[in-house]
């Protein structure tokens, strides 16, 4: 590294350093905000996106004419661009979060115990939240609205694409956050698009506690491998619906075809059907034909191909894949084992769907698949935190520790131990 | 690297990934178990270690004769050691365990949303647990009778001071698993003493969900930075006790005593005693007159000087030190907010308590600082998975995420969704 370089990464690890000492010091007054508090930074902070509409459209053209002249494709200036709706969706997303329980300082489970104390925990929050994503600025929005309501300070870092409407919501966030009276430094953005500053972040230990990244596969793998703080991740969304002995055939092709074409790019879309032999012949080829005419390409094993031979042949690499398209792997297998067998083996344990009428194989599927999300006679496209009734989300969890499916208020607040006594000592 | 010694690194490379492989294997089967069976496991274990007492010493004199030529200290030496009594109390430690309520397949929270399908979330194990472990061998038995109970699949990795004596339980383990026709492979023990074994099992990301490290600063240092897989881990342990004012002297004298002196060598011993300004020339002659004949060594601030004029002085590094000896460290602080700031800033998020007749006070206390543990007249050696009802303990976390404080066996586990339809698609 040359002398101009060396300085410029110093000073911006002293920026970052000095954003996770503020962030620190939020964090602890929030803590201890009062819901009423919180509840009007949100609700204030609703109002001045809604009145600033004009002005938040002006920076986020400075993006797009800047995207257009990076040659951004069509698909991502779309995400990027803001319309009247779009801010109202918001301002909108903020006053709901308003309106949900207040997690922080409940306590529960408090009992007395044989020595005579008492027992319980209470839920608090994380402290400070690094949150590095990528494309739609709403995340901006709906991060910092989360990490209030749960009592934590964030440090939001969004892509470069979106640099100026990124700055232009903050200011109307941390503007919310000051008619509350609370700390403007419990939301802070990143005020550069040098990617040394994730690096910082990413080191930071003493002052953020957990990172959650939110974008693509590359993004979240250079997240989890730098990162010397905790992180909450996101990976594949590989989900299966299997289609059981005796299934209910409406029921079945209904599940199959929501799952696969109600949205191809999300991540608890089907991508691979599997299908118990014994009603293989029965339900192929009402099912090849519905997503032939919703235009799915489906890839078989052998079997399937047997029954529906204008199929492509799939390959190993078919049941890992995450096609976030309009493909479909399909495979008949020799009943639940099998079916079991292969989520567990092929799966990302993320979402997966069994169609059944039959008691005994649900209550199995339901307690041997090894996913966030397990589900009877049910579209995988229902894992997510509104469906599910968190009320927001801050992103799904592939990991089994701490937060595992839709992360909402919750999963951003972890236990304490509370232990009430009267001069109680332990002999 | 020449090539013997990369040839043997390799095997050892090998031999892991064949026990991952098993590990993996065993959890499926373990999951899905019935309580009865495991329950019955853990009886047989039990019965196998009492029944196998003469061996079990004979083994445990290889090791200690071992460690006798290499030198261990006394202390160590005594912690190694297996009695008629220390095999009876590990022993009757697994049927314990078996009296526990099973938490696997909980489903809590099982609720009807708008769009017609249930939601509720399943306990469920978290998969195979690798455990890296010193000296004492009982730690053996326990931890697989916690992983057992748990549904989970263990790797445990002891000491080699204890590779006899761990090698010699790992049998009587097997052995109870068998018996009770579960998978013997659901507790397997590294069986080299080779350091390189521990590098591989912190990589294998495949095989194992987590990996919990029981032992020194020294151990816990090199698994965090080294491990591919999330840790549980559990660092200092710097606990307060905070004299506030108007506080009852009976209650500041007995518990200030009992939480240092009680055991000076555990991680909820107090290591610093903060009294506010208030109280302090109340309470101090007392304070230092007990710890005295206690044979505590005080070190103080100006303030505790002044008042207690023949003790050491302070330095700023005291307040950040874990003495587990009988040194104790002793701050004038000006009221609570000065308490809480110091807690939070010099402490280790262990456990702290005040000792308050004042109810604001407590309130805030409890709330607002930021450890695993927080109490209110009652004494910080209370902060123990058997104090708190859990049952058993495989360690204390001081990790913010996933499990914090005692971690019992409901920290071996994580929770999944469950959704239940009955042909439910998304609209």
């Amino acid at each position: 590294m040359n002398a101009v370089v060396e300085n410029m990464t110093g000073e911006i690890e002293r920026q970052m350093q000095e954003m996770g000492r503020r962030a620190r010091a939020a964090s602890r007054a929030l803590a201890r905000a009062e819901t009423g508090a919180k509840n009007a930074a949100l609700m204030a902070m609703a109002s001045v996106i809604e009145a600033r509409a004009e002005a938040l459209m002006a920076e986020n053209r400075k993006d797009l004419e800047a995207g257009e002249q990076n040659g951004l494709d069509a698909a991502l200036l779309d995400r990027l661009a803001f319309t009247p709706e779009r801010i109202a969706v918001m301002a909108e997303g903020l006053r709901q979060i308003a309106t949900l329980p207040d997690p922080v300082g409940a306590i529960s489970d408090l009992n007395y115990r044989p020595s005579g104390i008492q027992v319980g925990r209470m839920r608090v929050p994380l402290g400070v939240i690094g949150i590095i994503y990528e494309s739609r600025p709403n995340v901006t929005v709906d991060a910092a609205g989360l990490c209030l309501k749960s009592g934590n300070a964030c440090i939001l870092r969004g892509g470069s694409e979106a640099f100026h409407s990124n700055r232009a919501l903050a200011e109307c966030i941390r503007a919310g956050l000051e008619q509350a009276g609370l700390p403007v430094d419990a939301v802070q953005v990143v005020a550069t698009t040098d990617r040394a500053a994730v690096g910082a972040l990413l080191r930071m230990k003493d002052f953020v506690d957990v990172i959650v990244p939110r974008g693509g596969k590359g993004l979240i793998a250079r997240v989890s491998e730098e990162s010397l703080i905790p992180v909450i991740k996101h990976l594949d969304g590989v989900c299966h619906v299997y289609l059981d002995d005796g299934a209910d055939p409406d029921k079945a092709l209904k599940v199959s075809v929501n799952a696969k074409t109600h949205r191809y790019g999300t991540c608890n879309t089907m991508e691979t059907l599997l299908v118990s032999r014994a009603v293989a012949e029965q339900m192929l080829p009402a099912l090849g034909q519905a997503f032939e005419e919703k235009g799915v390409e489906l890839r078989g094993c052998a079997a399937t191909r047997a029954i529906l031979p204008g199929i492509k042949e799939a390959t190993e690499q078919d049941w890992f894949e995450e096609y976030l398209a309009p493909v479909l792997a399909v495979r008949v297998v020799d009943g639940l084992d099998a079916a079991i067998e292969h989520i567990n083996t092929y799966g990302s344990h993320h979402t997966d769907s069994i169609i059944t009428e039959d008691y005994t194989r649900a209550r199995r599927f339901l307690r041997e698949v090894d996913s966030s999300s397990v589900m009877v006679n049910a579209s995988t496209r229902f894992a997510d935190g509104f469906e599910y009734g968190l009320g927001a989300e801050i992103g799904i969890s592939t990991d089994k520790l701490h937060a595992r499916g839709p992360v909402g208020l919750e999963g951003l607040t972890t236990l304490k131990y509370v232990v009430l006594g009267d001069g109680h000592v332990r002999s």
